[in-house]
């Protein structure tokens, strides 16, 4: 799984010209879509727990593992809001193996070196690093990623809506949806 | 302790003529100035741990029970921000339990049937309480708090800094320093 996690967010350039300059989500969607489109990942698994008690939104990312007759069920997040909402995720997927719904967790976040160049406030890897060890008894992967290079010559992310379309999500109840383009708040998204 | 918390809290009468009409950083701010006078609390307590990664604020409120030849140190925090930053909250008050540098975490919050009338967005006990048993093994406490009446006819309590003054806070080490009126964002506050 992760040597394809990592060729997704490869060969990755990014206009460094000025601080805050990029937007964050079209990567996440590009990210989001490669899993889907090529790694037959599904979007938006409701945790059972969560669901029941009628409370927080769905894994935002999701794929079953199968093999030697076992299920490896595995939740990933691609972080891009502020730090509290990297808590929320966390916890969120904490909470889905605390309940046997999934058994190992996964979080994508832009190191600093990146999020310096990306929308103000998303939260980086660094930020989160102090707050691992809450999962340390837990199958959990927290993965930090950067650029593969820095060109300020190279056209900027737009932020926002700006630049994405509509698209089709696939879910795991077989469900197609058209998903309408991510809008980006800080703190909450 | 309880007891007097619940005090603090007590005879607080809310204008619930509209949804999201009043604000929440006051209330927070009465506790606070309470739990410092009356009752010898101490503001914005550092975690060793994320002081020396240089990361993440201070803990709200905090106070050294002493007796029977042991301390007991109680890291509180009211919480007046979105769902994302109550999980930041309850996440730093585990590390620092984890790192011995708290005994006791508590989490004071607003439960729905009181939030629907504060800011827009602002966490409730419930939205939060699918998660407590994250801190399932650890000597932590969740506070929910209602008004103890609504009456359309009484004052609203004003939004962000409107009707706060500066006033003096006492930290741990013995500084007093002069603190600005809380400024009220939206999940990092």
């Amino acid at each position: 799984m992760f040597f394809r996690l990592a060729k997704i967010i490869k060969n990755f350039t990014l206009n460094n010209s000025k601080k805050n300059l990029n937007g964050v989500v079209p990567i996440k969607d590009q990210c989001y879509k490669e899993l889907e489109i090529t790694y037959d990942w599904y979007r938006e698994k409701p945790l059972n727990i969560l669901t029941q008690k009628k409370k927080g939104g769905p894994i935002d990312v999701y794929k079953e593992f199968k093999g030697d007759g076992r299920v490896v069920r595995v939740g990933l997040e691609f972080e891009t809001g502020n730090i509290s909402s990297a808590h929320r995720s966390m916890n969120k997927l904490l909470l889905g193996m605390n309940h046997q719904e999934l058994e190992l967790g996964v979080i994508l976040m832009p190191v600093y070196a990146l999020s310096y160049y990306l929308t103000d406030r998303v939260s980086n890897y660094e930020e989160l690093e102090p707050y691992f060890e809450l999962a340390e008894y837990t199958p959990f992967i927290f993965i930090g990623f950067n650029a593969n290079q820095f060109d300020p010559s190279v056209e900027a992310i737009p932020k926002g809506k700006d630049g994405m379309s509509k698209r089709s999500i696939k879910k795991m109840d077989g469900k197609i949806i058209i998903k309408p383009p991510h809008s980006f708040h800080h703190g909450d998204n």
